[in-house]
């Protein structure tokens, strides 16, 4: 299933940039960086678990925010791309 | 249906700077602020059509980049938001 992860992280002070280098260094072990704060991860509902259970303990919940997306498995014709590109599309998502 | 809107602007110019602006000014139009620069807009299809023109209008392709999600209308079991709440969610959107 595709999951998309959306992340705030503070990042006034140095422990903040730590959180976030982390979280994004974690979603990337799952998937791929479609834009600065957002993930695209192809993952198994295990995955997803350990996932989520990697960033839990990251990230600091009276601080940061993080939003995660189950497209489920077709997941294709729910993703629409404008603009300028970040990563090479796992398939064909949809162009526009 | 729920769209969620994720958006990258280059910033280093006023003119990027400005088109972050009208892109925020213009989602909020359709939908909630959950993040920085993501929305989560509750549309019809046409209304859809609409938000995506404007973007469009306002967007430079090549140094902008816009992620659009299709969540469906039976999206709440879609969304978890882990932290720091930014928006009231718009209905009961699982906490985790």
């Amino acid at each position: 299933m595709m999951i998309v992860v959306a992340y705030d992280v503070n990042t006034e002070t140095a422990s903040g940039r730590r959180r976030l280098r982390l979280v994004a260094k974690t979603c990337m072990k799952y998937g791929q960086r479609v834009q600065n704060s957002v993930f695209e991860c192809l993952v198994s509902p295990s995955d997803y678990l350990v996932l989520r259970h990697e960033l839990d303990d990251i990230v600091d919940l009276e601080r940061d925010s993080m939003r995660f997306y189950n497209l489920g498995a077709k997941y294709s014709t729910r993703i629409e791309h404008v603009g300028r590109q970040r990563h090479v599309p796992v398939d064909d998502v949809m162009m526009v």
